[in-house]
């Protein structure tokens, strides 16, 4: 009998009709085929918080200071950010990372720091090939460690700016065009989403971007948190890690390892559909599935850590339910 | 300042873009104005799960057999299903209540048992006006003693037969026909379906419900369970006392508040968007915004659990989450 027949026969015994759990009932069964155990646990959860700096700032596409991303990492240690909340309610531990901030990473960050921020995409590349792989290499790294640390793991990020690389990253990779892949992401006026869309047009039109190169896309347009989420993926799927992306900047690092290895996305979860508008689009090309659509649009892993805390409930309804026979509930 | 405009407040002195947490921010101040506090707590959660039996099963529209129900119920009791697991999860005090229940109700068991199970509505009115009666005023005196016990309540139910007397009152709210309402509930299959709709069908065209009249659609198609939580929401109204509707046959009872007394319905939550066919069109009728899409078919409460964990969640963030100014965060 298959892993996966197993876990259907032991969800199809519990007093319940056949599949009345619905995706409750298929993320565990996506869990412990990716863990390859039939009766499989969740204890150990991790939570990477990628951040970077985005030169493509300099162009006005968002309404935070870049300084804000440093500071928010500070937030992140210090317990008072959303994540922070979320990871205590949770009992999912935080791991904050510096993939390539501006200034240096304060006591309590792993250290990651590939280069300080990418450059201004509008004139140049974001990254060079070398500094995109050393970002992968990195995030493999990191996924290495995690997989003897937690038994799951969510992506998020943090980067002022980098919505706008994650939507770059969608028209790149998708053929998508600015006008449908540019959203307001943390908030910008008309004005600013003009400008934003207008720096993702003159990207496009400057590195005429292969979509079969996931390395030279990431180095035209994306940024060092993203590369770093991409190469995290990679190695998780090596491992046998299932990581939980979150939501619009995480998921365009999917993007890349589809063109980079698509095998790789078998051990990810989509967590949730934010209010960005290039969101849907972009988790319809991943044939991406997600289990909530609340118009969130923070980022940091918020929606990631909603899903890993769905997963343990769906889990705890596999272990604790009863079956029919324990019951004396007629099938 | 409007108690609305506090909380909003406050969510925005978070450190997050405004409005970034989208369905959360917006469920912590429908909570906050129904409560009557800009610092809401949510401590005491509970649990009603409604149960009665259903005549129309006579038409073989259900795949299980009418047993199930009394067996549920003690299955409820003994901890072992799935909205049992959720609320030892969730912390929420389930409360078991026998509406229309064949059979003696076991103890544990909140008695208020109008009649053994209603009648076939095939041949005639499921149950009496003074039954309807008797059952919304039951469901009246349970949230009183809910709101002295309880911050918030869920309302669930369990019923061989229900989705039946489901779809019946859908038709005969909105108008409906019974190929866009009747849906497979538990799990009927082709044959099975098409015996619901032709049930439905038939009940229509013998009692030519008038949708204006809450209590006579009830009387015709209704169910026990379904008018207790149709009491239930009535009165919790009433005590300012928010009550949580679990999926399709939960929120059918909404159908008949709303015509008794829409104004009701301002202390309602729905939850989630299930698998069955006609619930997207209920929710629509309503303008019911919910926080899940999971395709749970199974009810008891489950998806109602899920949305007062969510809250918990939502509310938790609003209270944890550090200021701009605590965290030194430039806006």
């Amino acid at each position: 009998m298959t892993l996966q027949r197993k876990i259907e026969d032991r969800w199809n015994s519990l007093t319940k009709p056949p599949g009345s759990l619905g995706r409750l009932e298929q993320m565990v069964t996506h869990y412990g085929r990716i863990r390859d155990e039939a009766m499989p646990s969740l204890k150990r959860k991790g939570m990477y918080i990628f951040c970077g700096d985005h030169g493509v700032t300099a162009e006005g596409v968002s309404s935070y200071p870049r300084e804000v991303t440093g500071q928010m990492m500070r937030n992140f240690l210090a317990g008072g950010a959303a994540i922070s909340v979320l990871c205590r309610r949770f009992a999912i531990e935080p791991v904050v990372v510096d993939a390539g901030v501006i200034g240096e990473a304060p006591a309590g960050v792993v250290d990651r720091k590939v280069a300080a921020g990418t450059r201004n995409f509008c004139t140049g590349p974001a990254m060079t090939r070398a500094e995109v792989e050393r970002a992968i290499e990195a995030g493999r790294e990191l996924a290495g460690e995690a997989a003897t640390r937690f038994d799951i793991a969510g992506a998020g990020e943090m980067g002022i700016g980098n919505s706008t690389a994650a939507a770059a990253l969608l028209c790149a990779f998708t053929g998508l065009t600015p006008d449908d892949a540019v959203g307001c992401g943390a908030g910008v006026d008309a004005a600013g989403l003009a400008r934003k869309t207008a720096a993702v047009r003159r990207a496009l039109t400057l590195h005429q971007p292969d979509p079969e190169d996931g390395i030279g896309v990431l180095a035209s347009v994306g940024g060092f948190e993203i590369a770093m989420i991409a190469g995290f993926v990679l190695e998780a799927a090596v491992q046998k890690l299932p990581v939980v992306l979150d939501g619009f900047i995480a998921t365009s690092a999917a993007l890349a390892v589809k063109a980079i290895e698509p095998a790789a996305l078998a051990t990810v979860f989509y967590s949730h559909r934010s209010a960005e508008r290039g969101h849907a689009r972009m988790l319809g090309y991943l044939d991406a599935e997600v289990y909530y659509s609340l118009d969130l649009r923070l980022g940091e892993g918020t929606g990631a850590a909603l899903t890993i805390n769905l997963l343990k409930t769906a889990l705890t309804l596999y272990h604790e339910m009863a079956t029919f026979d324990e019951a004396g509930v007629s099938r």
